[in-house]
């Protein structure tokens, strides 16, 4: 049964990225309005939309979407940014430059962190400029924040799909949709079990002749260290004392 | 002057991203290899490393690395995933599906977290299998951690270089370089320059007629909110003091 809090954080979560919406203003290329589509799609993001771009519909973005057609198919298209934001509380532009911004800058995640915040108010927007030369001035001015993926000084120029990704997975980790596949669950072992696994390991490595309880020399000091890192749990723990049985059993047969 | 802490940290984060190498292993397509070589580039990591590549070195690589030839010409090619990751101290493989997989799983940001960590004892490596399948599962079991991107769960699939994007950025941000460009840096008012503005603002608002202080409704609890939150700037006290100046003149002008 899932409790009201989780009912509450998954509700929010889906509202935070129903409301934050990618614009994509004069685009160059459509093959990287595809790419947008695609990678807003992973993060499970749906509203696209376009200001002015060269050249859409095309069947290159379709192809680079590779599935996401139907954000493709559902994007607006309008004739400025300002039209694009007009219906949202909080404007993000993501620009590699500071350019002579006045307003509040900050990284990626954190701006994130915020418009996710602005979500529970309304549509958040999250621009990106035109390939070769970012955002105008004057779009820069509409924008409440400007935000930077951090990057290398001599090289720091993302590709536009690959800038769209990255905004969108720190939505996605920002809205709390942090969680994946699990691994494999198996049981832990409680310290007891580990007790006797130590207690059997001893009788096992003396029987062996690999260790003198009377000249320690830190050798299980050494084991917890190992093991104490790793979480056993009870199947392993079963195995280690099968082995601990099969020497102890083997020194006992005739030589 | 550098601080001896910020030349450690400094440091630190170079040795961070000097010290993790990329892996592709089996990729189809040339054009993700430059793709990839690009995203690693932006972030600062300058190792690839290519098991069997089905067409390599390649025109198609050049063109989207887009400048991250440097990358391409210095990457080695390995016969199997084992060798490309022998010289590693720590292994994490990119997997969309958690797969029979009993060993440790995690997101991409714990993920890239222990990378870091790890680095500081030697090489650490971030494996991404083909590009239809992934992973064979014997390149899976020489993996110490499974990674993953958290996704939609009905469109998961990223694009190579995206993926590649996303792990390399998360690297950058572990490794604490976390900054871009600042806003133009303004100088704060202080606490007594804003009170001064509040006063004479008291002033002109009861000059224009528009407040009462007899009858205050309010009105500066609501300006002291509003102003509160955006870290005045001297300049900006300066601009509003100027204003309740032009305002206070004007009343006294004769109508």
């Amino acid at each position: 049964m899932v409790s009201k809090s989780e009912f509450e954080s998954d509700f929010s979560s889906k509202r935070a990225l129903a409301n934050t919406v990618v614009v994509l203003s004069h685009t160059s290329h459509p093959g990287n309005i595809g790419a947008a589509a695609r990678a807003m799609k992973t993060m499970g993001l749906t509203e696209l939309r376009l200001v002015n771009p060269d050249v859409f519909p095309s069947d290159i973005a379709t192809a680079r979407a590779s599935g996401a057609d139907d954000l493709l198919e559902a994007a607006k298209t309008f004739p400025s940014l300002a039209d694009a934001v007009a219906d949202c509380v909080y404007v993000v532009g993501s620009s590699a430059r500071g350019r002579e911004f006045l307003g509040e800058t900050m990284n990626v995640r954190s701006a994130c962190a915020t418009a996710v915040q602005q979500t529970a108010h309304g549509k958040a927007a999250i621009v990106f400029g035109c390939e070769m030369s970012g955002m105008t001035n004057a779009e820069v001015l509409l924008c409440q924040t400007l935000a930077y993926i951090p990057t290398n000084d001599d090289f720091s120029s993302l590709n536009l799909g690959a800038a769209v990704q990255v905004f969108a997975y720190e939505l996605r980790m920002a809205a709390g949709l942090t969680e994946g596949y699990d691994a494999t669950s198996l049981q832990p072992a409680t310290q007891a079990e580990i007790e006797n696994m130590y207690a059997h390991l001893e009788t096992a490595l003396v029987a062996c002749d690999f260790y003198d309880p009377q000249r320690p020399r830190r050798l299980f000091a050494r084991l917890r260290r190992l093991f104490g890192r790793t979480r056993l749990e009870r199947e392993e723990v079963d195995i280690f004392r099968g082995i601990c049985t099969a020497i102890v059993h083997h020194g006992r047969l005739p030589r």
